[in-house]
């Protein structure tokens, strides 16, 4: 019997909740020949409200859970996590860890035409100035505005991604940026995806012209294919074996993470429960 | 040096985050002499979407703290916890417990003049039909409307507590009241005092006809004075000390805290912060 090699590792993939499936997702649509595992931290979630060693804490457990699965890179698919920096994560070994921020800031710098860049995200996440400073590392003068959305999230899950109090709601978020010289915006939080239209359509309706708008998502899977094409651990054979986890009981969720995952594969979620507390954080 | 009374031990209260504090708010306003220790386990809000394995061990750290801190009772200002049914939380010690649903019920069924009763409360509260139960322990075939309302806490949580998206979102979920004979609705999450206004405004619109609103926050005070009164534990000397604690970092809290205690009773609020993940659960 031959232990596999490196490239038959999985992808690790975890977030605070559910949210992170969007970018599971698009790394299961851009690599469907990778073996996935996704964790979501349901137990404890949401983690944009937390102090940050309490994130960090919960963190490193969820990167050592991963780690027991036998991974090849650990995608941190969580804005809060990713915003305060990916350093101690991994707890000194050579497991690389990608994180939501720099993608995205990579891919608006790459979709903008020289105007400024305006990011949506949650309360926490704007407060860390994370794609402002992810921005300015590629762009070093670039104007960029930061819009915090706090019931964007409370919205999708709720489902209502099509209804005129979300269409309200967005209308007076993205009001500020009326007159401004924004070409591109940020879906700064995996939750957001989902309400891509609705936010296309008020752009449109509050800035009188079309402009581009980037998720995370799309920007991070790209980032995995360069990294594993790079170090050589591209899997390449049959469709990848998938596995879905959550902290807390898995019987409720379902119908959220199916709108997270399935509405972009055509798949059911099977979720498993685990249960982290012992794993060292 | 003599020990102090049992009288001068504190009423301890807690809750998933700081939402509770509307029901401490009441107690302190109807019990100004009694100590009062608050704990808030915000490394953990919220408790809606956990399981009630979960919920039960994190409760009962909370009961361990208070325990810690010299209490005579324990409220439970958590509906998700007072839900789940309080039994096993003292861990066999003769500590009372009281928690905010059935005096939330018992007020409920005072107020009527025997119309049927309309529940609002979060989605995990009403699915545990615990208000349903206690109303028909009182009053048995009395006809009860379940109202789950999502957005509610996040709404309040973004200060959002006199806006038009407010009002057009308990427009929507009230809708369904429209045509029913209830006279009495129970305001069932410890954040909804704060909507008590567009909640009233948005019932007579969709009724026709005004009805009672209570809330739990003023009749758990009530419970707890006629417990006090009845064991004789009243503390009647000087204004009572007021403790709170919150188990994540409480820097940025302060503002939401303010809006739950500090509208009721003019004072600011000092939170200090405390790990309990130690405590036994």
């Amino acid at each position: 019997m031959t232990e596999p090699g490196p490239a038959e590792a999985a992808i690790g993939v975890f977030d605070s909740g559910l949210g992170g499936l969007t970018v599971a997702a698009a790394i299961a649509q851009t690599l469907s020949s990778e073996n996935l595992v996704y964790l979501g931290d349901t137990a404890r979630v949401p983690y944009g409200t937390r102090s940050p060693a309490t994130v960090v804490r919960y963190a490193r457990k969820n990167v050592s859970f991963l780690r027991s699965q036998r991974v090849k890179l650990v995608v941190v698919a969580c804005n809060t996590v990713s915003a305060q920096g990916l350093g101690g994560l991994a707890d000194g070994s050579p497991l690389p860890i990608i994180g939501v921020i720099r993608p995205g800031a990579r891919a608006a710098v790459d979709a903008s035409q020289g105007g400024s860049i305006a990011v949506l995200g949650t309360p926490a996440t704007v407060r860390s100035n994370a794609y402002v400073n992810a921005i300015h590392e590629l762009a070093p003068r670039r104007t960029v505005h930061q819009i915090p959305c706090p019931l964007f999230v409370p919205l999708v899950e709720e489902g209502w991604v099509d209804h005129d109090v979300t269409a309200q709601v967005a209308q007076e978020y993205l009001a500020p940026l009326a007159g401004t010289e924004i070409d591109t915006v940020i879906l700064g939080c995996t939750h957001y995806p989902l309400l891509r239209g609705v936010i296309e359509r008020t752009l449109l309706a509050t800035l009188g012209r079309s402009v581009a708008v980037v998720d995370s998502a799309s920007a991070v899977a790209e980032t995995v294919r360069g990294f594993l094409s790079t170090a050589g651990l591209e899997r390449t054979s049959s469709r990848g074996e998938r596995r879905f986890f959550v902290t807390d009981a898995p019987d409720r969720v379902g119908e959220v993470g199916d709108r997270f995952w399935g509405d972009a594969l055509g798949e059911k979620l099977s979720l498993d429960h685990v249960d982290i507390v012992d794993f060292p954080s």
